[in-house]
């Protein structure tokens, strides 16, 4: 009975502790909310990395724009430290205006919504012209072999599944067909490669990305057909109406090119050599502004910074809002972040990246440890009144994944996917198509996290 | 323990036979989902109720025309009967192009972005000058009584707050200025109303809405001015610069015009007269497309149905899409549809409402008993999937809410509010501003919610 007493007494200090400890979080939380609504500034910041930088592709100039931007936005957020992590990258240029055009049987030509994928070989400046062979998915190709492919262009034709309420599930499956179609139609003798845009919607916007090829095949011209087009080329095909196909684009690899990560600081005041990451990445694809694809990320990382400032929270382990470079086509600015981090014998103990758009927020995705997934699933209902509810999936981002070498725990911003693949590496990717509101919530739930993550340790 | 064993045996098949029932309810969910993903006219439908159809204010011939397109649209969809509901609406029409100028002392003026409220009298042909003062609240136009309002325009600046998550709170706070300021400030004498528009961005769209007149007191003729314009008349107004405002427009109430709720039907197999309305609001103002506000839910609504054609599932009871008639200006068609229910002695088990725009799906509202609440969260695993997640709060829609009356069980999809009042009443509600995956995926969760209810009843 004694015991039982006793056991109930610590119980209950425990829950009423807890409780309070809530409160006060949820308080504090509510404060950091208030905040970024009412006076955040990563909409503003976001304005600015499209509209006075734009796009920004590592090596470009404007990547290196984005450079000195965020360095100032990182300042003006009230960064303690604001430096940058020289690193080398891919220095792709797409060259002159892409041309795409199919000779019908009846000699009648139609010119394609196209552009060359991130990382295309050039066809020179005479183009490329050859008869076109539609397959739907690779299990086609390998049946078609040499003999089907060989000295022809291969169009891959696998929609995005509409089905999938999780977007990102439909962009893992069809993704493929762009990242490794070229260098398997490669294999077969293909000459060219077009593949089907990653896009959501039927509509004349070409989708770039990156493709990778195959040291052992040859580096063939590949492109992104609009979604619009595919459907209309592959009616034509069916019919066997099409005469050839003539692609042009003059995409080269140049050597690496210097860069940077850009990474600003709040210093810990108990633990300061604890590092908490924050990111998104800075380079976007050339095609547009990349406003949710990283520019979002970014300009988000920076609130962090800036609403722990601006409601003096001053956190115990050390701060970092990081704009890596070069995610889009080389991985460089979290491969040397990670190498900086090993180097110096950095001790990180949790990163997050925000790379999913600057919409609604829905969830965090976890990678971590069972003991540290299940600490982090405790905080769940501080996030409900902010959109947050679901912290149930495994994933990161990929600037940040290299940490996992070094036992990082690691999360990511997991917002609203419906309307991501309608702009992803296209045009329409414009600052235009971001809601303040959207973003700065997003914002919100990640500098609670950062916050719940700094007081409590991981 | 033969009790004990009894007792877990006969626990052990009702958890199997729940197991099963939700098993089997995923899978068709699941079937609902895909069908409406892939297949869904709702898309469609809206860009021809935006663009073909447009603007269509109570009593106006779009709004008849929007009648005779949704007839067709839920022919279409494979409604067993079709047909209308008559009823006479306001007939609010605005008149020739209105005018705003700010005179400053220096004499130089300022062309306000600005529309009159709907509802709203009209200035006369030459307008009307007068000179302004500016007040935040009820609580300061109360404290300048006559004497500092007689023969001036009120000026009613009480933005929405942003730090409010749940954009909709906001819109009620500050949304008492629109829709009683006007009569509020007449009574103290005043001949021309202001009100900050209801937005949650600073730009320079002016959003309308209904203002009420209190037939106490003069209807004075009442705008609202875009948030920036609100901000800089501020400024001048604070730094005493104002000389006079100067107000026209032409805006009249002319007598009550015929107009219909358009009903489509499924039959039910077995309980043929029970019930279960799903349904939007056809009307919307005479600014922009109502695309979010509401040709949303009205499409929506046709899609419950196509969607259980489609699929072939046969609903035991008798499901309505009804698209009612001015709810933006009056109410007429909700108010008509109760009657002819208590007319013909309807049996209304369920409404579903959608009139929170066609943005990605967060929450059902429930305005029912705690017995029927309670039954509808045990589905709440259901919709996890395709983003319903919250069930907790109390609310319906407008032209379901006299049902309350017959003690119908009411609810309302609850999408994600965080884009919704920048463009809600305004220009910028286009069919350009819906997500065609949003506006799906809504639908999708309120086909699964009227399944629900069919099979098991409420």
């Amino acid at each position: 009975m004694q015991k039982k007493f006793i056991y109930l007494t610590v119980l209950s200090i425990f829950l009423s502790c807890f409780a309070i400890a809530q409160t006060d979080d949820s308080l504090t939380i509510r404060k950091i909310s208030n905040e970024v609504l009412a006076n955040g500034t990563a909409y503003e910041n976001l304005r600015y990395l499209c509209k006075k930088v734009g796009a920004r592709l590592s090596g470009s100039p404007q990547a290196q724009l984005a450079v000195e931007a965020t360095y100032k936005m990182l300042k003006d957020a009230g960064a303690d430290t604001v430096y940058l992590q020289p690193c080398m990258v891919p220095h792709w240029v797409r060259g002159v205006k892409e041309k795409g055009k199919i000779k019908l049987n009846d000699r009648t030509t139609y010119s394609l919504h196209l552009c060359a994928l991130g990382n295309s070989e050039g066809t020179g400046k005479k183009g490329l012209t050859a008869s076109v062979v539609e397959v739907k998915n690779f299990e086609e190709l390998d049946r078609l072999g040499s003999e089907g492919v060989k000295g022809k262009i291969v169009f891959f034709n696998y929609p995005m599944n509409p089905t999938y309420v999780r977007t990102f599930m439909a962009y893992g499956e069809s993704g493929v067909y762009r990242t490794r179609g070229p260098a398997k139609a490669a294999k077969y003798g293909a000459v060219g490669v077009m593949v089907r845009s990653l896009s959501s919607n039927l509509d004349d916007y070409p989708h770039t990305g990156t493709t990778l090829y195959n040291d052992s095949f040859p580096k063939i011209p590949a492109f992104a057909i609009s979604t619009n087009d595919a459907e209309w080329l592959s009616l034509q095909l069916k019919n066997n109406l099409v005469s050839s196909a003539y692609l042009k684009n003059t995409s080269t690899m140049l050597a690496d090119a210097p860069s940077f990560n850009v990474v600003g600081e709040i210093r810990g005041t108990e633990f300061i050599d604890e590092i908490i990451t924050v990111g998104g990445h800075l380079d976007s694809w050339d095609l547009a502004e990349g406003a949710q694809d990283d520019g979002a990320g970014c300009v988000q990382s920076i609130e962090v910074l800036r609403a722990l400032k601006a409601i003096d929270l001053k956190p115990k382990r050390t701060i970092r809002a990081v704009m890596f470079m070069n995610e889009e086509n080389g991985g460089r600015g979290g491969a040397k972040y990670l190498e900086i981090a090993k180097t110096n014998h950095e001790k990180h103990i949790f990163a997050l990246e925000s790379d999913g758009g600057g919409f609604t927020p829905r969830a965090f995705n976890l990678d971590m440890n069972e003991g540290k997934r299940q600490k982090v699933i405790s905080w769940k209902n501080l996030f409900l009144n902010y959109g947050v509810y679901d912290l149930s999936a495994v994933g990161s981002g990929s600037d940040i994944a290299p940490l996992k070498l070094i036992g990082t725990a690691l999360a990511g911003l997991s917002p609203d996917s419906q309307r991501y693949f309608d702009l992803h590496h296209a045009v329409t990717d414009t600052f235009e198509a971001v809601s303040k509101r959207e973003l700065h919530l997003g914002a919100v739930n990640m500098t609670a996290l950062i916050y719940l993550v700094d007081k409590y340790g991981l």
